[in-house]
């Protein structure tokens, strides 16, 4: 079984550009790879980096620019072996998510993203090829039932959390690697002990919960706004 | 085990203003009701509604028109037995997702909502009481451990998806009672016999998906929309 995380390494999260900075945001997507790989690793798989372009990473990096749908059906058309397709941005992954998302039968097993994506697949058709495009969880689902693959879905709120957007950020401060058994320092959610990288580059960065009309956002604090 | 459902029967789901008028609103916000009652009823449970004011609905009907924290307390008050409490607007639950909810072991078990809330909770405890002001699922792990009381979450896109506001309608139209192993209709996603009441309320009502910017939206057909 191949675990391809695919990371854009050039500019990534650029929707979250109204909250960090362009550097900002590459430290941040590395944090999150960092914590992917590790929670892969956990669970006794060997993750391998699919990449737009040459970045250092704990894992071997192959370097494709082509857009994912088509750098990911390369490494799909090139091996009958299964393979497994992580997002890098997946900052709630644990080890046991992604463990019941590897133990779940199917020739496709999809893990949802809010919004319609796709933030998880074990291709162990041969036959099935990724499309990223539009509402991709739909489409897979297609794909999927076009070469007559048996499909399940793997239902988690922490492989559907792709970290895109500002609000996203909330997630990460309160399930980043949090265990609800810890104890959490009183500003931020998660056991401090068992924080994520992301979870701990934000909070280094500034980032806390903040309460807007009952929803719960992020607000960063103001020394490290203002040089931002 | 008592299974305790709040309805906010007078003027439901105020931030979906934008998108359906208020009628529409108690309309589907009465389909996703009926929707949670079945998915407990399809596990052996025995749901009751707690309202705050009358409402003609398929369970028992207890009214407090207190606010959400004080009506689930003082149900958790008036009995030792186990009590879960399950919000109404969780459109995507499932029997299996609910299952895993009920099969999860635990004093507390928290179900988190996405942006820090609580959709479920599972309270074993005699002394744990709720709290759903602000980061709810963050006080709800404090007040647990305040009590003594073992806490475990339970990670699942279906508990985690409450729907309050537009982008999240096409969350049901995207897993609204859908099984991945259906057929579907092309284009909405989930198949069209498994359906569930608000997903089929949806489109009924001319909603569909629509892709904005590469994110997976909801757009009305005009001729409804002319008349909301």
């Amino acid at each position: 079984m191949r675990v391809v995380v695919p990371y854009a390494a050039e500019e990534p999260k650029t929707r979250l550009a109204d909250t960090l900075s362009s550097d900002e945001r590459t430290a941040f997507a590395e944090a999150m790879l960092a914590d992917v790989l590790a929670a892969v690793r956990a669970i006794g798989r060997d993750p391998e980096i699919l990449a737009t372009a040459p970045v250092e990473a704990d894992a071997p990096v192959t370097v494709d620019p082509r857009p994912l749908t088509e750098a990911v059906n390369a490494v799909l058309a090139e091996t009958d072996e299964p393979v497994t397709v992580v997002m890098a941005d997946l900052a709630l992954a644990t080890p046991g998510a992604l463990a019941a998302l590897f133990d779940t039968d199917g020739d496709v097993v999809l893990a949802p993203g809010r919004g319609g994506g796709t933030n998880a697949v074990v291709a162990r058709h041969p036959e099935f090829r990724a499309d990223y495009h539009g509402t991709s969880y739909l489409d897979h689902l297609d794909a999927a039932r076009a070469v007559g693959a048996g499909v399940e879905a793997v239902d988690s709120h922490r492989l559907a959390t792709d970290v895109d957007e500002r609000a996203d950020l909330a997630e990460v401060l309160i399930h980043g690697g949090s265990a609800p058994r810890g104890g959490r320092d009183s500003s931020s959610g998660a056991d401090p002990r068992e924080a994520s990288r992301a979870r701990s580059w934000l909070r280094r960065a500034g980032f806390g919960l903040a309460d807007d009309a009952g929803r719960t956002t992020v607000e960063r604090d103001a020394g490290f706004a203002s040089r931002s």
